[in-house]
């Protein structure tokens, strides 16, 4: 029943591994099915490299039940079920530990928008969390992460904005489809590599006008974009 | 008719892929054709692994209107058809997102020339161009973009120094055809590394003595050039 | 006899290079066996590309003399086996020259944990030994490397953090058997780039508080550990 | 007759090539034939993917005269033959544009000698030139490169420290023959790489202590080394 579903979400998850965002067992990608209230995710600590499709665990998005896959679901998974419940029009999440995105996470830094191929993908400044507290931590690490990241977004609009970084720890991007959240991953890395380099060549360097950050979201998103080809 | 241009913009676009400037949809590379006053371009939002010669969009010098091709052409093509118009000896054009070329124009800095590997295909430093303004964002912003190029030209030659960095979003560089272009865009990425490089070392470096960059630049380029193989 | 102890040493040896964290015949990985009283690792200065099974060396843990094998073994052979004596419970090693875990061996900084890549493999900062005394290199380089290495380890457990940057040398780590020292080299290297970004881009910032680190750590460790799949 | 010289100068500039050091037409390496005073170097401005053996140019160690080849030499070869006659033991030389080396060269800083790495390939620090003057450009730019060269290492042994920053400009090395002239290049790479994370992370960085640098220097070279095989 959950086949196509697991599918979705084996591809994406190689998708991020052949893309060069993660190592070893690093990193998981799921993909929401909301009609049937499911969601499928990355078996824990299993390499890309011997993952097959049958291996992803699907579970329930209405109390993260197992509802198909003989492995533990990725560690990480109360943080994607929590993420579905905030973000209510999102169908794929990605986590990864790539090194920019994380070295911003670590320093504790937002990614501000520096240029056009950052407001190409992601409005505005990509925000940090705040770190949890030993409370949250021992009521549910990864229920509570994305708890945080939900705090993020109190004033901004997470389809606008499909990535956050967790301070101490990494991204997390999401998307309209699993193969969605992997390209703002990539994306997010590549934007906080421009970024890195920025600010190390340009301490002072100012964030780019809103003007120009209006005009390149909003001619690749929204009713007025004319950028790529008419679906058919 | 247009087969043979396609083809060429096909190949430069192509080369551009396989040299790791560009990743999923990103950059654009055009060939002209002054003779029939018309420029071949890659469509707009076309992945470089699903592109064929065939999607190649050929438009007119003239007006900008599309004279073959079923695709809409990339949303840049007002820049290559203003520079094209800007700068008469030009018969290839190239926009990437490269990074450390993009983290220049974010930072809003021009790529001092540091080395001879720079005079050797730039002369003089590579110019940023101003930000636009939301009048001419409005009057068009594409069209605009090669506006601030060719000011940024005003007294040097763009023959000599086949290259700019638009402020706030990335490099465009050109050439005597498309493929070129697509070389000055790939040394444009090596020295921006290697003077991302050299002014992190030495914040004070100060450029390369005027009497080696000409040394470098005329050996080879112009009329007394000794560097390569005779043409025959 | 020790050909099944070979065969392994080989494979982790080829396994550091297929990850791209050796070049020529740089680096070295061995393999202990404890009830043979025994330890295979790789012969001095031949290159990876040439490297055979057969190739390897294997020396006894109780005198180092040599056991098996026509080659001589590398020369880092006395480190290797004084961190197999001094540390009882490793049963592989690995010695590379990664470019960023040696800068901070070459900067004389440890690894501050600032993040939980770092805390998922590495409880606390990564030290850095001290420098040898002329006494100390003339009575045995190589031997006294484990031994300030060791020292290192006074007040820290070697299990839970596998691995150490030698002051103006480069890292060496260490696991349960050989393929787990590649692993902890492999994951050191990229600690150590997002710990080299994270300090270039925040020069101040601070170690990952100590309730997330043991959150992490124990969360893929000891026995309340749930990261990953149950071994039969 | 000069077949045997030509395929080694070609190797060693494929070599070159996949390893990753030079871009299009970028670099050269030579191979040196004392016994007939000759020596054979890279065509000028020709790309690596369609050089073959018969492309290679072979020139007189005496008066630079052409002795074989139909395609002009490297436009660097005056440079190659000034180091064969200042440095009387070398038989190979490589030049590369490599991004380190070219940013330590352009920063005019030489590459102090800040671990292991380094101490293996290079005794002591690797130096820079000073720039030329103009007299100099005009008597002859290539030669008198090699000119600034030997000048730096007037109270150094180019045996034990085989490869200069050409200030401005980029590496030259060298070696026995055009193979370890190659692997000196590579070396210097890495090596230029490490300290610039070296710098970049601790400013005041102090160098090796030279009783360490001494020691690795000397397990790899000389009378009393011990690192790799017997040659038989």
């Amino acid at each position: 029943m959950y086949n196509e579903l697991k599918k979705r979400a084996y591809d994406a998850n190689m998708e991020l591994y052949h893309r060069g965002l993660v190592i070893y067992t690093w990193g998981n990608v799921s993909q929401a099915d909301r009609m049937v209230s499911a969601f499928a995710i990355k078996p824990s600590g299993v390499e890309y490299e011997k993952l097959t499709w049958q291996d992803i665990v699907v579970l329930s998005l209405e109390d993260g039940k197992k509802l198909d896959g003989d492995l533990n679901p990725s560690s990480d998974t109360p943080t994607h079920l929590g993420l579905y419940r905030f973000f209510s029009d999102v169908g794929g999440i990605t986590h990864t530990h790539s090194p920019f995105a994380t070295a911003f996470s670590q320093a504790g830094l937002p990614i501000d928008c520096f240029g056009t191929t950052h407001a190409d993908q992601f409005r505005g400044r990509i925000p940090v969390t705040r770190l949890l507290t030993q409370a949250e931590i021992d009521a549910g690490y990864e229920a509570n992460t994305a708890t945080v990241i939900a705090e993020a977004f109190t004033e901004m609009d997470p389809i606008h904005t499909p990535g956050c970084l967790v301070k101490g720890h990494g991204p997390f991007t999401w998307g309209m489809d699993a193969m969605a959240s992997v390209y703002s991953a990539a994306v997010l890395e590549e934007v906080a590599k421009m970024a890195y380099l920025t600010r190390t060549l340009n301490p002072q360097c100012e964030e780019l006008a809103q003007r120009v950050q209006d005009k390149h979201f909003f001619r690749k998103h929204g009713k007025n974009a004319y950028y790529g080809q008419k679906t058919k």
